[in-house]
Parts: C-alpha cells; sequence; structure tokens
C-alpha cells in the first residue's frame, strides 16, 4: 500500500483499533454526509454528530431522522469537533474549507467528499494546516439529495478515491481510510487532477447523457400519459440521474468543465457514428458499433 | 375499455375463467420467449411447451432448464399447437409469421413480442389468418439473452402494447390478454405506427444512449482499471443497456430507423446545448437545462 513506510506506531494502533474519534461535524446535512453521519454512530466511530448547513429545515429533519444529535454554527462546530466532513456543492467547498482550515488545530482532522478534486486541492495547497486536511472522493451516490436520501449501509462495495495522500498526516489517513474500510469501501489513490478526468468520464458524462436524455424525451413525447404508461425498465435505468439536483451537479460540470467538454465531444461524435449507420441503411457498421459497446461487459462487475 | 362491445358471450367465459390452451409453441428460445413459457406453465396455462429454433444449442439448453418439454421444427411445431408465441429478432419475424400463418387452423392462435409492429402488421394485413394473429409488444426486457437469461416473474407491473386490436377474434384477445394480466401486465392500445413512434422515444433511443456511452467511455478511458474500480451506480445503470444483443437490437433500429433518427436528432441536439452552456460557462442555462429534465421526476413511476 503506498506511503505505508510513513506510517509510524501510534498510526498502526489507530489503524488496527476501531477508532472513536468522539465528535464529528458534518457540514452540509443531505445524501452522502447523511449517510455518512448514520454510519460513523453505528460503527462507533462517533460518539456524538453536530451538523452544519444553511438551511434550517434540513437541520431539523436531519435531528427528526437521529442523523445529528446538534445543529451549530460553523465555528462553534469546528471548536468542538476532533473530526469536521464536508459534503456541500463543490462552488461553495473551497471558501467553507479555507474558514474551517483557519478555526481547526493539530489535533483535528477534516475530509471532503466532493466531486472534483482539482480546484479544492489547488485552493488548500498552501494552508499552513494542509496536513490535517484528506482529499476524499468516495464513489457512491444515488438521483436523491436532502437529508431524507440518507440510507444506512451506504458506500458498502464502493471505491473510495484519496488524492495527494503524501500531503495529509499520517495519522489522518490512518483514521480516514478506517473508516472508509470499515463502510466497506476499498481505497484508490491519485492525484487531483487524474481523479477529475477519471470523473468525467465515469460519472459526469453519465449525468449529461441522462439530462440530455431526459429533455430528449421530454420534448418529443408529447403524450406524457405514453412516458408514464410504456416506460420500461430500461429507460428508468438510462433517465433515472436525470432526477439529480442541478444545484450539486451544476456546479460540478462548470468546475471540471474542460474535461467534462473533451468526453461530451467524443460522445455527440459516437451518437453521430450511429446516426451515419442509420442515415446510410449500413446494418454490418450499426452492428460493429453495438459489439465495440459489448465490451464493456468484461469491464463491469 | 376499447372493443368491449364486440365480445359475445362464448368471450366473456373465456375472460372468466383461465384458459387452459394446452400446447404452446414458443418460437425463438430466448429471454422473452423463455420468460413468457415458464410463466405459462407456472400459471396453468399450458400442459406442454414446445420449443423452435435455428440454435441447437439453445434448444438443449431451453430443455435443461425446463423451459420446454421438447424441441421441434417449426411445421410439425405449429401443427401440433393450440397457441403459437413468436419471439426472434425482427428482421426475420416477418418470413417466419408468414410461414406458420400459412399453416394455421381456425383453431389456433398466434402472437408476436417484437420490439417494432408497423412493418410486421404491414406485411401481414392481407393475410387470410390475420383475424388468428395479435400483434403484441410486452414492454419489459432486460440487457441479456438467451434461454439461460429467462427469468421467472417476468413482465410483472409492465405495460404490455397491443396493435391494431380490431383486425383480430375476440377470442383470441380475451385469451392473449388474460395470459398477459395473469402476469401481472396492462393493456395499452394503439395503432402500429404509434406504437413505433412510442418506442423509438421510450425504448430505442435509451439503448442507443448506452451503446454510444459505452464507446466513449471505451474510446477516452484507456485505463480500463479505472473504470473498473471507479464505476458506480450511476455508470452502471446508465451503461448497462450497452450490454444488450447486436443480432436482436440492430434490426428494431433499422425497422423503425426513421423514428429513431428523429429522436436521435433530437438528442444530439440536447447534448450540444449542454456543451454550450459549459463552453460559455453559462451557469444559468446549465441550471435551466437541468431543472428542466428534473421534470421527468413527475412522469416515472
Amino acid at each position: 500500500m503506498e506511503g505505508v513506510e510513513s506510517i509510524n506506531k501510534e498510526d498502526i494502533s489507530a489503524m488496527e483499533q476501531p477508532l472513536s474519534t468522539g465528535v464529528i461535524t458534518i457540514v452540509g446535512v443531505g445524501l452522502i454526509s447523511g449517510s455518512f453521519a448514520l454510519a460513523m454512530k453505528e460503527k462507533g466511530f462517533a460518539k456524538k454528530i453536530i451538523g452544519v448547513s444553511r438551511t434550517e429545515a434540513s437541520l431539523q429533519k436531519a435531528k427528526e431522522l437521529g442523523i445529528i444529535d446538534e445543529a451549530l454554527p460553523l465555528e462553534e462546530a469546528v471548536k468542538k469537533s476532533d473530526f469536521i466532513y464536508v459534503a456541500i456543492p463543490v462552488d461553495v467547498t473551497v471558501p467553507v474549507m479555507k474558514q474551517i482550515m483557519d478555526l481547526i488545530t493539530d489535533k483535528q482532522m477534516v475530509a471532503d467528499a466532493g466531486s472534483t478534486k482539482f480546484v479544492l486541492c489547488d485552493a488548500l495547497k498552501d494552508h499552513p494546516m494542509r496536513h490535517r486536511f484528506i482529499a476524499t472522493h468516495p464513489m457512491w451516490g444515488t438521483e436523491y439529495s436532502g437529508p431524507e436520501a440518507a440510507v444506512r449501509g451506504a458506500f458498502d462495495g464502493r471505491a473510495c478515491v484519496i488524492c495527494e495522500k503524501e500531503k495529509t498526516d499520517a495519522d489522518v489517513i490512518a483514521t480516514v481510510e478506517n473508516m472508509y474500510k470499515t463502510l466497506g469501501m476499498h481505497m484508490v489513490y491519485m492525484d487531483a487532477h487524474s481523479h477529475d478526468i477519471h470523473a468525467a468520464y465515469i460519472s459526469h458524462i453519465s449525468h449529461i447523457t441522462s439530462f440530455a436524455l431526459a429533455n430528449t424525451v421530454l420534448e418529443k413525447e408529447k403524450e406524457e400519459d405514453a412516458i408514464f404508461e410504456l416506460a420500461g425498465g430500461g429507460f428508468e435505468s438510462t433517465v433515472r440521474l436525470a432526477k439529480s439536483n442541478p444545484a450539486m451537479w451544476a456546479p460540478i460540470f462548470m468546475q471540471n468543465r474542460e474535461n467534462v467538454l473533451d468526453v461530451l465531444n467524443e460522445h455527440i461524435s459516437q451518437l453521430r457514428k450511429f446516426k451515419a449507420s442509420l442515415e446510410k441503411e449500413n446494418l454490418e457498421y450499426l452492428i460493429e458499433l453495438m459489439e465495440n459497446a459489448n465490451k464493456i461487459k468484461r469491464i463491469l462487475k
């Protein structure tokens, strides 16, 4: 495992025993942070969860659902916490994270769960507390949002990307990896730029395709009853990401726009090949395109 | 219910009692016909299932799986059957169906389960036995094919489209609708041309998008390990239809090419809107596109 050499005795003991980090603050009270908080309590990592949000209704809901024990303003929450977990739209992550990093001591730990990594890592690279921060992206989600979307047993079996591990203290890495591993995740290490490229290919383009497909069908299929009546499992699975929250996804696409545009151009050109094969009634070419796509079988689990 | 007036007493008794149709032949031994055959036996509609296929291995497999009791050549199978269910690629459906229709008597019934309807209905419109045939499209499927893909409990909760009901004898309608209803399906009636338009919007475009997305990712993401490691639920659900069988889907796209091209052009233009919003860094427009796509929420079950 990368970086194992740098872990000292104290950290190894941290890796062997499930840690009780004591008080955890979640910044943002939604799908990811809510699912994370539920798991942290269940697995014994947190004796108390504090919630921070600009939305009073979300805090109220999160309390009702047993996701958080207390709601506090950011500064107060950070000061009382051993570990701070930030899962908010990526366009507000940088300023909020800088605020948090200015408040923490060498005994505290901070992680984010954002879907883009380059902008954030770049913004924090010279912060004096950078070593207490770990950049993470648990590759899990659903099309739903808000605290009521939080589920028990989330994250299981998925990858968690850790970026710029070399800039984070070993005890922070050990603690956070231990948390994610306890949830059933396996770690994948890469630099922030590589993360954003892979995320564009594997996650962001799927969302754009799905949004565009929903718009296509809504534009062409004026008989909504027909969609409702006829939509089978195939349509539902292809279009389900179109239900995703624009407030969360628009900033992701914008922050990763160069990579997203690159893969979107390729996708449009792939669709044009299907178009050409149909226009020319070239069955052989159409089958060739589909057989190539079938190769995804040997890659998907 | 459309056409109820034309059902006579004999047909009403047929609708009230589950019918034992006796011997059923399935032409094509795959996902749809196999799942249908399993259900027909389980629900007491068939005392015997005969399988017809050009592929010896499929017949063998279907026997092993208890899907069929006997494998016979088409002519012999048809002569021994009360009901013949045709589920083969749409490019071979017309000639095979004509062969069957030339063999049957007024006491037999025939249905197809194809994903396109206009070409078939048009080809059979003047056949003297047209009244013993019912054009059906159960809106259910998975990305898998072959008899080993057949599942128990398929079709449940989905729509079944019946086309040109007015050309089919009432007893055939009653029997076949009773079969599908027993499987948990609800009937939707439309003409063959309308069916093909709706199918292009709601099913065929999802498949093309998914095939093209797989090709996009395979083209851009040269690190297959990264796809394997990072692909989350969103990617998997958007791309799963790309595993579908080209031998089945290419003829569907070709037979419905005008409608498919129409919706494919719209889809490319919808993707270009996303592209433009990113190129111009127009967050407001991007959010507007996504909020429009969110409307699919109120239509999907």
